[in-house]
Formats: structure tokens, C-alpha cells, sequence
């Protein structure tokens, strides 16, 4: 951690996270005496990461240039660019900008965490421009999954960054506008200092397709399936999708039931802000299902994921009060699997076939982010000095690197950058000067920070061994046995099966017991390595398992 | 578990397991007194099965009719269709027939387990048949990722059932001749009862490529990266991509070095058996390396899959002792990732990339199954009156349902089974008659079928929120407290940081005891539940967490 005080030589450009596996996005811009910070994102525990219900950043950084910090520019909706303002705003209490559904978003958070009375925001219009200490920050008209995201133009002495946030080029958006690529032209003239490009995508030849192709699936199947209830599971986040997917409801005379808490959330705040219309008797309470037949009916829900506890699973496992698959429903999964969740929607689909449901997956979703050929367009409007891939793992970065250099940009001007990596550029240099804290922090509950790799690495040995616990009574002075050993374990064998072992493996204990008398080992400390080192020994040729073992000494 | 018996009333077909998620293949035929099973597959454990090392089948109804059991049938040397063989024979002991390949494969498994003395087996070529009981079986030449695979044609009184085993249709193949297509024909003519068939591709449309496909790609790779090290990774149980590769090396002129255990047992095996020829000096020992340059040396790993412990990852994250990347090396990842897996890969993927490899992953694999348009080939010559779809999961199962509907089998002629259904089935009649017991046995260790629902569950507990042991030493009869409470935890907050949560939840279990005490409650076990109640409530209300908490009482 080196040179982590700002020496007035250019711009620095600090990720705090996101630019690899971790997927928070967070990035800090700092001039002279201005920060400023976009977007503040969180992202999901890793599988090994057991137990945790978050990670968020390590903000050291802007905690020891608190002063410096005019303010949060945030580029979209999204949990994995919102999502640790409630805990960053707690230590940084610095002013929102972000456009006008993006706000709405960050509102519902900011209430649910008492932060609307200490928490300045100010939405801000495409096209319009913020100054902040030294920076003027542009918003720029972007497409993606969700509605009113924004690319930035940051304009520093330094030079100009644009920063793309996540998008894509949907030429024929299904709501609003395409991609502002003349005023991205217009900047490139002027002469653009960086870029910071979405690479999620950098590994997928050609372009994405527009979000106007699931609109054609989605008429096909309202069109195929005049009998049935239609299911369709989704992002919430995915306000461009659940939009679609009411209007289509619309079309075909059906009534929509939304379920899912994030989904109503979502969908009352963009109705409530007119980013999705519709009659005012289209929407109805789940209650009112029973009211209505099948072929009028068309139910929203979360779960696309397989995530255990969301809606869609509930309903195919028979877990949801509300609502039992029928033979004949239609179930569309509008959504890609994210890696690592194939198993859980896999488990999800097969229990709704077996009920007898009819589960879509063909042509039902399209990706928000920028293929190869994308990305090659934005290089080409903004010709950069310097390429700097953002979002996406390693290899993406890398790949988009080499969409880069094939885009005329110096192998040298290129910076894959590591989180907390101190990247300071200018006209005439540019380099990685030091680096800041930027290790996530472990959200589980309501301890932040408290869970670290020790409690992490034993959770991960009970989870595959489970424990076997030694309890004795010692006499004071004597170190007599009063009571004891006594063995409980847990999560390692069904007892009643096992009671040979057990009471062979109190055995064991006794044993080394009496080798600490023999030898006049009196220091606990000792005699607990000892009990350890002979139970473990006996258990793993006994059975070949591991089990974690707690020996524990009282006094009297 | 009604109907067990045989009643004597047409064939009886019984998968054990694999016709589900659990994926292990084993299907016992009865006919009167003959019991034949074909393959005897084990599954890996799902995510929920914390710790667990392997699932092998039920095999309550064969031990129930031990003595008709004439012998196993195995159609090829997969561990998903061989790999419970050692412990179903220590059980049931039969002989095994198979080709010369699975054998091969199969003699390595009986020598670990120390049963190649007491396990008849034959090594049976394709064409061959052989007479079990009252059945005689045909061995079927067909194409898959393992050479000798075998399609089975089992000739019964009530009919002739065709088990395709698992298949593709390969009309160029690498090694070996195409699925004998004209065998299936004939047998079609002279008319099937059932056809079994692999199910696993049936949702991608149109045909499989021919595994020539990947040869190509690996001619490309080697020809234009001349100047660096390769290194392969891929299943060591697809032998012919693994041959494959060797032959690659060969024609460039490069030394072979082969690591990971299983990788070198397969090879070893299929060489020996003449399946793979080289020239002596092709292969090198790892400590040789060294010896040569760079572009002289092609690597084949296990560890495609991110397995932790496998060769690739330990390379990745350099823990491997003999192998470091190096940047410029060549890492060719030669298979799918399986659902689940996906996160794993990408890590090694990236960490690859890290250190400056090129990874590549395109046009690197074809699936060894058969995709929707051979599986209507297969229909098209065998003509069955049943169709019964087997290996894959509900919704393959179900997607071949309706390929054979497309093909002409009658809706009532279909059987989508779930492991245990009895099935009976005769020119006249068929329907699952009753269920046998076909929950997977899960092995951990040494332990078969001593880790159960509740230490499963227990482990789920522990991995995600830790535990908090209560101990205190009770004076018998006055019921005094004579030490303790101590509270030891593990898995659930680093205590460091949480002395004083530590510290309070002490005081609150001295409350709770003194409540005990005020109320006269001596019980052992309501002084239990009373500490767990009061801790668990303090516990939640303090973290949102819920650790296990389990009290233990010493009696002095």
C-alpha cells in the first residue's frame, strides 16, 4: 500500500472493486482535492463464501480523503452499481447523482436503511452535465436491461474519461432511444484522454441483439397458448423485460398478478415514476387470481435464478401458498442462467415438468451488454488514448484488451487494472502508482466486516465433516477426572448407527487421558492438542473423515 | 412398495437410479427366474450433499432376489455406468459382461477394491451374444466418448428390448467404425417391444458433430502456436480425445507428459489393451520436462472441470510442485463445463489468463450424445411398440417423449419412469406395476449409508451460520453450578471482534439459569432447551444470525 497519498500528477483512476470475479462495481476519481465516486455497487457471495449474505467495498480510501469527496455518480439501477451506497452513505456522507429511475431505485434503499432525511440526490437528465469540485461529469443516453442508464463523460484538467457503464447498441430499443452515439462522436472529436468499456460481453463475436426480439417471442407464445396460464419468471431488474412482458399481457386481454417482493418494488416504481403505463385495472392481487380463468391470466414472478427462496421455486416445489402448477401452464424462463446457478434452474425446470408445465427457455431473453463488434464502435466514435476494460472478469478484460489494440490503441496504453490498483494518467504518462485497500468486506446479518477467512474456513470444515466435541471436568490443582470425557457430535455420523465408533472413540480419549497423567502433562493447553491429535487420528482410520474436534476443559 | 414380487406377468424393467438428476445408470430386467442389470453407475453428490464423496444405488430388490441375479451387464467404461460395481458385488456377486475396453477399466476398480479374485467377468465383442437365464443379450457396436461402447439388444420371452447405452451417431469417426446402423434395422424388422434410449441431447435440435470436428481444431492450434508449450485439458474418460491428442503430439513432433491420477490409470489401461498406440519414447516422465524446450512438449491434465484439487487448478494457482505457467503457454480446454461447474472453470480460466496464458476453449469439444435428429434415426430403424427414455435429466426425458410421439409411438406407449418404478410390459399390456427402493446411498469416507438427512442437515446449519457450544458443570442432586458457562464458538464471528457480544451472551445464559434455579426446573433437558431458546433469541436479535447452539452439562 504504497503511495496511496495524492502526489498532483494527472488523474487517478482507483477501482475498488469490479474489475474482476467480485462484480461490485466502484470506481474513484480523484483531481488534486476532488474525488468523486461512480457508482457503489455490492455483489454476491462467492460459493466458498459460506453463510454471507453480501460483500460490499473496503472504502479506506475514501475514508481517509473524506473531505476530498464532492459526490456518488451513478450510471444505472443495478444492485451491482447501487447496491453499498446504504453502507458507504453511512461513512461518506456525500450527494447522489443519477437519472430519474435510477434515483427512484436508490430511494426505496435509502428508506429501508432511515437515509432519506441525511442523503442529498438530484436527478439528472441525459445530455445534462454536474460540476463537482474539479470534474464536470456529462450523462450520456445509453441501451441496457434496465431503463435510463447512462454512459459518463468525465471531464477533468487532465483530460476526458468516458465511461461507458454497462450497455449495448440496441438500435431499435423497444422503449426509448438508441445509444447517443453522435454526442460519443462529438467528444471523441474534442479528444478523449481514457476509455472505460463494459467488457462483459468482449468475448462474443458480432452484436448483441436488440430487446425487441423477445418482444417476437413473447407475441408468438401469447399467441400460441390461448388456453393457458402464462408464467414468466425475470430479473426485476430487468425493467425492460417485466415491461414488455405487461404490455404484451395488455395485447392479449390478459390480467397480471406480480409476485416477488423485489418485483413489486420494482414495478411500483416505475409505474409511479411513468416508466411503465398501463390501464389501471391491469394489475391484480394475487387474491384475485381465483376470479379469473387460466387464458386471462398472466403471473410475473422472480426465481428465473432457481433461486431457493424465490417465488418460482416455491411455486414448482409446492411451497407457495398462492399458487400450484397446473398441467398445461406455460412456463417462461425469460433470463440466462449466471454462471454457477445452471443447477438450481435445471432442479426448478424438471420439477415443472414433472407437474405437468409446459417450461419455455428458446429465444426468451437477450443480453443488456455489448458484443465484440459494439465495443469496436464505441473505440471507433471515441478513439482513447488510453483503454482501460471495466466489468467483467479477467478474461474479458484481456479480451477486450485485444479489441483495443486491434483499434489502434498502444499495447502500453493499455491498463487491465487489478481493484485497488492506483492508476494515474495524463497527456504524457500514465502508470499504476500504488494501491489501495480493496478486499471485500463480508456482509452476514447485521455484522459487516466481522466474518473473516478464519470463521469462513471453519464453516467450510463443518460443512463437510461436521464436529465431534470433548468435554471433561478437571479437578483444580488435582487435574483429577471429575466428570467426563463426554462426546457430542454433530454433522458427522447418525449416531444410533454409529455407536460402536462413538463409544470406541470415548475410548480413545480416555486413553490419551491417561498418557497426560502418566507423563504429568498438566497444562491444558497440552492436553487438548493431545486429545485431538489421538481422536483425529483414530476417526480418519476408522472412517476416512475429518471431522473438526473441539476438546474443552472445565474447572471446579 | 406395493407389488414387489414378481407376479409373472411380462418383463419387468427397473432403473435404480439415473433416470433422474442423480444421473447413475443401473436398470434391472426380470423375466420369471433371471434377473439380469445393466450398468451399475454411481453419481457425484449434489450441492446439498455437504461433504459427501459419491451417491451409489438402492439395492434392496436385487439382495431381495439375490438368486436370480444371472450377471451385469455394462454397456461402457463410464463411472456414471460402472462406478458401483465394487460395492454392488460385495453384495451381489455375478459376473460381469462388457466389452474389452470397459473390462479393462472395470479390472482396475476390482483390484483397488481387492475383488478380482472372487468377480467372474468376459470380455464380449461386438455382435457376440450371451445367455443369461432365460434372456440372451446382443452387444451393439456404437459411437460415443469412450471407444467399445455398446448398444444392447436383450431378447426375452415377452420381446426384444434395445438399450442404446450411451450414443451418438459418428459417420467419421476418429478411431473405430460408425454405429452399426444396419444391426439396428434388422433387428427393427424383426420387431421391437421396447426401445431405451439416451435421452441426454434431446433438447438440441438437428445432429451431433463427428469428434473429427475437434481433430481439426487441434491440427489448427498445434500448426500456429509452434513456438510455445500446449497444455491440454479434458476428461481423462474421453479416451479418444485423449488418443487424439496423443496422435497431435506425434505428428508435431512434440513429447508427451501425462498428470493426474486418473488420467494416467486411463491411459496406461487403453494402451496396454492396444487402444492407443504410440511410439515408445512419445511419452515422457514429468521430471524429463525439463529436457526439452517449450514447443517440444504437449501436457494432458484432468481438471477441465475447475475441480479444486485437480491437476489444472493446483497449475493455475501454482501449487502444483512441477508445473508453473508460464506467459505465452497454450491451455486448451478440451470439454463442456457440466451444469454447475461454470463458476469453477471461469476461476481457473481467469487465473490462467492472469499469468499470462492463452486460454482457449473454441471448437475444442462435441458431445459424445446424440442430439434430436439421430435419436429420430434410431426410432426410424427400430420401430418399438414402448419407448421407455433413459440418461438425462425429467425434461430430456420428457423431450424424447415427444420425438418418439413425432416418430409414431401412441401417447399410451410412453414411459417416462422415476428411479424405483416397476415397469411390466408385453405385446399386451404394460404399466408400472408397483416401486422398488431406489434412493441414492450416499458414501462419505469409508461410511456407506451412515450420513443421513439429519447430518446432512446439521452440516447446512454449521456451513452457514456456525455454532456457539454452551458448557457447564452441575453438582448432581443439589444441582449447583459448579464452572461455566463457557461458551465456545466456531463458524460464527470472528470472537476477537465480538468480545462483548460474547461477554452479554454469557450473561444471558446465567439468566436463563437463574430463571432455572427461581423455578425450580432441575430437568437436565429443559435446562437445555431453556439456554438454546434464550441464547438463540439474543443471538438473532443482536446479529440476524441463527448459529447452532448446543448446551452441554457436566455432572459432577
Amino acid at each position: 500500500m504504497k503511495n496511496r497519498g495524492y502526489m498532483g500528477n494527472g488523474l487517478r483512476i482507483i477501482p475498488l472493486g469490479g474489475l474482476e470475479q467480485i462484480g461490485m462495481n466502484i470506481t474513484v476519481f480523484e483531481y488534486e482535492d476532488s474525488i468523486i465516486v461512480v457508482d457503489c455497487g455490492l455483489s454476491f457471495p462467492a460459493d466458498e463464501m459460506l453463510g454471507i449474505d453480501l460483500v460490499i467495498p473496503d472504502i479506506t480510501y475514501l475514508k481517509e480523503n473524506v473531505d476530498k469527496v464532492k459526490g456518488f455518480v451513478i450510471t444505472h439501477g443495478h444492485e451491482d452499481h447501487i447496491g453499498s451506497l446504504p453502507y458507504v452513505l453511512k461513512e461518506i456522507n456525500a450527494p447522489i447523482y443519477a437519472t430519474k429511475l435510477t434515483i427512484g431505485i436508490i430511494e426505496n434503499k435509502l428508506k429501508e436503511h432511515n437515509l432519506t432525511k441525511t442523503t442529498k440526490r438530484k436527478v439528472i437528465k441525459y445530455g445534462q452535465s454536474i460540476n463537482l469540485g474539479c470534474f464536470r461529469i456529462e450523462f450520456i443516453r445509453t441501451n441496457h436491461s434496465i431503463t435510463d442508464a447512462a454512459a459518463l463523460a468525465i471531464y477533468s484538467p487532465a483530460g476526458i474519461v468516458v465511461h461507458t457503464g454497462d450497455f449495448k447498441v440496441d438500435f431499435t430499443p423497444v422503449y426509448g432511444e438508441t445509444i447517443d452515439l453522435q454526442r460519443l462522436g462529438e467528444i471523441g472529436k474534442k479528444g478523449v484522454l481514457a476509455l472505460m468499456c463494459d467488457s462483459t460481453n468482449a468475448m462474443k463475436s458480432g452484436y448483441t441483439m436488440s430487446e425487441r426480439a423477445v418482444g417476437k417471442t413473447f407475441d408468438n407464445i401469447f399467441a400460441e397458448h390461448t388456453k393457458q396460464r402464462i408464467i414468466v419468471a425475470t430479473f426485476a431488474s430487468n425493467v425492460d423485460r417485466v415491461r414488455q412482458i405487461i404490455n404484451y399481457a395488455e395485447k392479449y386481454d390478459r390480467k397480471v398478478v406480480v409476485e416477488g417482493r423485489s418485483m413489486v418494488n420494482i414495478i411500483t416504481t416505475a409505474t409511479e415514476l411513468g416508466y411503465i403505463k398501463m390501464p389501471d385495472n391491469l394489475l391484480i392481487d394475487i387474491e384475485q387470481m381465483r376470479n379469473y380463468p387460466d387464458e386471462k391470466l398472466v403471473l410475473i414472478t422472480t426465481g428465473s435464478q432457481g433461486e431457493a427462496m424465490a417465488v418460482l421455486s416455491r411455486i414448482a416445489f409446492s411451497m407457495h401458498k398462492k399458487i400450484q402448477i397446473r398441467p398445461g401452464d406455460v412456463v417462461i424462463f425469460s433470463s440466462r442462467p449466471i454462471p454457477g446457478n445452471e443447477k438450481s434452474v435445471s432442479k426448478v425446470m424438471n420439477e415443472l415438468a414433472r407437474k405437468g408445465a409446459d417450461v419455455i427457455m428458446q429465444d426468451t431473453h437477450v443480453s443488456g451488454h455489448a458484443s465484440e463488434e459494439e465495443i469496436k464502435l464505441i473505440y471507433a466514435l471515441t478513439r482513447p488514448k488510453y483503454a482501460i476494460p471495466v466489468h467483467g472478469e479477467y478474461r474479458h478484460l484481456i479480451a477486450q484488451g485485444e479489441i483495443a489494440k486491434s483499434m489502434g490503441v498502444p499495447k502500453e496504453n493499455l491498463f487491465i487494472l487489478s481493484s485497488g490498483d492506483i492508476l494515474e494518467i495524463a497527456e504524457d504518462h500514465a502508470g499504476v502508482v500504488g494501491t489501495a485497500p480493496a478486499q471485500g468486506i463480508l456482509v452476514d446479518g447485521l455484522g459487516v466486516g466481522d466474518v473473516g477467512n478464519i470463521v469462513l474456513r471453519d464453516r467450510q470444515h463443518l460443512s463437510e465433516n461436521g464436529l465431534i466435541i470433548v468435554v471433561l471436568t478437571l479437578e483444580k490443582y488435582s487435574n483429577q477426572i471429575l466428570s467426563g470425557p463426554d462426546l457430542v457430535s454433530r454433522g458427522f455420523v447418525y449416531v444410533r448407527e454409529a455407536e460402536n465408533l462413538m463409544e470406541d472413540a470415548k475410548d480413545c480419549v480416555n486413553e490419551a487421558l491417561e498418557r497426560c497423567l502418566e507423563r504429568n502433562v498438566t497444562d491444558w493447553g497440552k492436553i487438548k492438542t493431545l486429545i485431538k491429535e489421538s481422536l483425529s487420528e483414530f476417526i480418519w482410520k476408522k472412517t476416512k473423515r475429518n471431522p473438526m474436534i473441539l476438546p474443552i476443559i472445565m474447572e471446579v
